[in-house]
């Protein structure tokens, strides 16, 4: 398949192999590991080899159809391929819902290759789709002059390709109409300064690093007119689960009466969830706010809280962007009028 | 003089020599500079080889006492030093005062190293009991079972000894009041990280670390009912200056009822300035976002935009507690009443 965003490729398909860039080592290093077996997929998800709601979604997606090339005909190791990719990481419902289509092609095919893999294909093929149209509609949101401020990593790495929040700023800087990018470092993992920083330049787009305590003092200063981010799920309230530190963006956006936008695919919204109180926020493991690239930064014997995920209530949001359309001041309402749309 | 908090001495005077703790070390290594030159005492502020709005305070008025014995009867070089020491750093008034304090024993005594020694050793020992004092007021006003969110480091490595909001935490843990203590890691310096665990630990105070982004989720899950931190400078109209992120998290105080308390010995309060927005936010090079250790996190031609204090209107703050008692809801009135007050 064609990737329409050139420079990046973080999934690739080729000779039944599935090949990752492995995220974790940029930006000084870029490096593919290989998969040919679906149980390593799965470890690779859990430890951020891939990271980003669309592209664990899509990475799943051709993990089952190694795991079907490696097990022909064994429903067994099937079922049990799926559950392991879909317990690698709890709180995107992307990944949920691209082993969903996947199966329903097991189911109708008796687990095909080719057919596994056309589904996976479409499932990535989608998903650059759905966020080229995003980037559309979200930049026609925006005003002429303005300037954004985004967080975590939502771009080519983070999804199939061209990103959700990162394509709405891409689709916005190319008509000419941002005058400065700001992007939060996103602690522990630093997603926005070794992930997004990196995107950014490679498309010549100017952008500048922020500690993720400095949005409020961004905003006060009236450096930014709007925080548009990704999301890992949506609810069918509205309810906005991203990366941690949203939350925390959305309430100063309130306080700041800076625009929050929210840049999301279908397959990210969660209607059979009630509210966002219901989704497991994963918490990782401690060492990653104690530790830097494996240097110790904290003393010995210290302790840390490591939730990676936050909730923004559907009141603090003031566009959710989907590829079927925009909903403003996003609620129940709102997404089940979408959810019933063309 | 004797330090009543024993563990840590960030600063030390003896025989005519200055010794200051490197904090850009900690916590892997405990090292002390000695310094006999008042100008290199300047650079060591600029460098943050000792930080803290206190701490730089007294650092600065020894730094005279050196002055005075390297130029003896040498008002030029006298007027020098301390208008380098003045510059050395531009956001905390403590320095200013400090050397305000100071500059009065000079045009009295002649610059008498003597009699400045002794200023010197006043000016310290009076913030460590300053401390004391806001540390006993301070864990007053918590109630048993509540548990804080501090910011930065507020400790003894940040004042003459024992610490401000981290008095504060000290005061009432020793009270048995406190169920949980978790501090921001506060980037870009990691001084949460770095110091305020290393104290916190020193003290056996059981204390965890997060994300500065996590703040707002901590709230949300009902994890902590007081934001206390200290403050660089206070301006006439109760606005706190302080280390970035302070005001993302007064805003996030306000919007989930979690109290903000600010503790600030008098020194640290600016009656000359009229409000917060007059007071110059000190911007810091872009290397300490981009870098960790003087190891690269970003991609090479990323930029970052660095300001290391902010802004909290007074309306944010519910209490700022200083030695001379507590302010309630601070405003410029009640700044007045407290000045006036015996």
């Amino acid at each position: 398949m064609t990737m329409q965003h050139d420079s990046i490729r973080a999934i690739e398909w080729a000779d039944g192999v599935l090949r990752l860039l492995d995220q974790r080592r940029l930006p000084t290093e870029t490096v593919y590991l290989s998969f040919a077996d679906a149980g390593a997929v799965a470890d690779a998800i859990h430890d951020l080899v891939v990271r980003g709601a669309p592209a664990i979604g899509i990475t799943a997606a051709y993990a089952v159809v190694l795991s079907a090339r490696q097990h022909p005909q064994d429903a067994v190791a099937m079922d049990r391929a799926i559950a392991r990719l879909a317990a690698a990481r709890p709180t995107a419902v992307n990944l949920v819902w691209a082993l969903e289509r996947m199966r329903r092609i097991v189911a109708c095919t008796g687990a095909d290759p080719a057919a596994l893999l056309a589904e996976a294909q479409a499932i990535h093929r989608e998903d650059i789709a759905a966020n080229r149209r995003m980037g559309k509609l979200g930049a026609d949101l925006i005003q002429a002059g303005d300037s954004v401020l985004t967080w975590c990593n939502t771009g080519s790495l983070a999804t199939g390709g061209y990103g959700t929040a990162l394509g709405v700023i891409r689709s916005a800087w190319s008509a000419g109409k941002l005058h400065e990018v700001f992007a939060g470092e996103t602690r522990p993992w630093l997603q926005g300064a070794r992930l997004t920083a990196w995107e950014l330049l490679q498309d010549n787009i100017p952008a500048r690093l922020i500690s993720d305590s400095a949005g409020a003092y961004l905003m006060r200063s009236g450096k930014v007119q709007w925080v548009i981010t990704g999301a890992d799920r949506v609810t069918a309230n509205g309810d906005v689960i991203n990366k941690i530190g949203t939350y925390q963006m959305a309430v100063n956006c309130r306080h700041h009466e800076v625009k929050m936008m929210v840049v999301a695919p279908m397959s990210t919204l969660d209607y059979e969830l009630d509210r966002g109180d219901a989704v497991t926020i994963e918490t990782r493991p401690a060492h990653e706010i104690l530790e830097l690239d494996g240097r110790r930064i904290a003393p010995a014997g210290a302790d840390a809280w490591n939730p990676v995920f936050d909730i923004t209530p559907a009141g603090l949001v003031d566009f959710l962007v989907t590829e079927k359309g925009i909903v403003s001041n996003p609620d129940r309402a709102g997404l089940a009028d979408l959810a019933n749309s063309a």
